[in-house]
């Protein structure tokens, strides 16, 4: 398709009614077209940003649910609650498992282990895991593209599933509507640490396998670390067993919550603003950091800088400040 | 100290005798002078470039072991273990803790702990925790600038603990001379994902808890993982119980062979250069991203182009790119 697309450039003929039936197919909820589209985002491709531009005024319908926490708190199982009980609710449902995998494993490993879960042959469920792999762009850049694609093929309801509490997962799960952040009792003391990287950008957090020692007191801590956020939303906090379903529909009503406050809340404008301006911002910071990266690199003084650093002549500031009057950035 | 030396600068006499001063002080390992610059390094006090600077030529002695991992695997005492075998080498040691912290908790959770035990009433230990707290600043050009601050001071070896699979951790770990995984068995299936955005960067792989069941498929899974390095270096994986102190020996010497590595090795001049390449591009990009993060948010057109992606007339990305070309980033 894009190789295809890209010949029609050129011969300049037929191009936009062949991409208004991609789009077409996207928007009526191929699969197949999805697919080929998020593989586009992925490789970079630059037809997708025509597709994206598109596609863009009819996103906005589906209601995007971030999913964080630590390995082994078991958010696959949760997330297979989730689209169960949502199957339930008739609502269609995609998940992009968002996977900051090496080269070297070959990625796919969130995607992989959801779709071999039942509901990958539901025609209602969607499930795709994002890699970086290679590629120099960001994984937020992707991920929001993906959204778009996502949104405007008719879901109601998608989940991103990220794991960790680095920038870039801090980054995605800013774009979402929901932040759901999964922990567990008796995850050791750094817990703390994880937790409060996140604490800020939490909306609902949930402490599954709650059967476990200590639950209550976990809950208990969480609730009285939680404070009215920037949006006028008091994050909430529900127990779970994901494994026997327990608190699953605790969790679905509390996400509704959150859309219903989105949705009715007089701040709703100022809160997708917000939204909007972060990705532009993400979008343009993304961009500047590859261009300046290899303009650094490739700059004819950079190696006799990095050697007088070597050499402890100049700190690596004292060269980053000469390379910078050089490329003229204030 | 920082007042002091501002009102130095405004009456320019005895500016530098002082600075000197201080700069001593750091260089005999005055723990009082090491805090005070760190806070100056937190605060991004202007000074703190010159002490810097002054230092710079200095550094370069202590071996900067990097560890991470998900929270409950243990690292806290995993690094407790290792400060009491070190100490009976009579090493002197630094630990940094990197705590993405936020401002609703105050930061600060990894030092506290590792405080509480009884090596801080040790003179030849010293532990700090980094955080960014409400800074814009990167928390790995705090790292990088407190590093030199600790390795100036005269410590043999220096521990940065961090939390997370993040970029921001990565890029924090590419500064150190070995990064150290702490991983344990049970952490559920996607440690898999977690692990695989570290492997790339994990010089030794620790499985820890490791009388816990499962520890020697793990074990042999990493292993079986394992790739020579771009750097030549072969992963090493050990497996620890912390609790006891059991393979804590094993990983000293691990340690100790990597460092031997990076000293005899052939390519030790292009480990160093490609670490100062990392540092100075580091410093440019982090500064492009605070300069032009202000430059778009206050631009004049920001707003409107704000309001013209929230009606969709156009979608994100058109918008960066009309916002790039009027700041003229190519």
């Amino acid at each position: 398709m894009a190789k295809l697309s890209k010949l029609y450039i050129l011969l300049d003929i037929n191009y936009y009614p062949m991409m208004d039936d991609f789009v077409s197919s996207i928007v009526s909820g191929d699969r197949r077209s999805i697919a080929k589209a998020i593989s586009m985002i992925e490789n970079e491709d630059p037809i997708v940003d025509d597709i994206l531009s598109k596609l863009y005024p009819i996103t906005g319908n589906a209601f995007v649910v971030g999913i964080t926490g630590p390995p082994g708190t078991g958010k696959s199982t949760l997330i297979n609650s989730l689209i169960e009980n949502y199957r339930k609710l008739d609502k269609k449902i995609g998940v992009l498992a968002i996977d900051p995998s090496s080269p070297i494993t070959g990625g796919s490993l969130l995607g992989d282990r959801l779709r071999m879960s039942t509901h990958n042959l539901d025609p209602n469920v969607y499930i795709r895991s994002m890699s970086s792999g290679n590629r120099s762009g960001g994984l937020s850049q992707y991920t929001r593209r993906s959204l778009s694609i996502l949104d405007a093929s008719g879901l109601d309801l998608i989940i991103v599933e990220t794991v960790g509490a680095g920038q870039s997962e801090v980054d995605i799960l800013k774009i979402t509507d929901a932040v759901v952040i999964v922990l567990m009792p008796e995850l050791g003391d750094d817990i703390q640490i994880y937790k409060a990287g996140l604490m800020e950008i939490g909306d609902i957090f949930v402490v599954n396998k709650s059967d476990l020692e200590g639950s209550d007191q976990m809950y208990t801590k969480i609730l009285s670390a939680s404070k009215l956020k920037n949006d006028n939303w008091m994050p909430q906090v529900i127990k779970t067993e994901s494994i026997n379903g327990t608190g699953i529909d605790e969790l679905i009503a509390s996400i509704n919550e959150r859309e219903k406050f989105i949705n009715n809340s007089s701040s709703r404008s100022s809160i997708k603003e917000n939204k909007i301006q972060n990705e532009i911002l993400a979008v343009i910071i993304d961009d500047l950091s590859k261009t300046f990266s290899d303009k650094i690199k490739n700059h004819s003084d950079f190696q006799s800088l990095v050697q007088q650093v070597l050499s402890k002549k100049m700190d690596p500031e004292q060269a980053a400040s000469i390379l910078k009057e050089k490329l003229e950035i204030e």
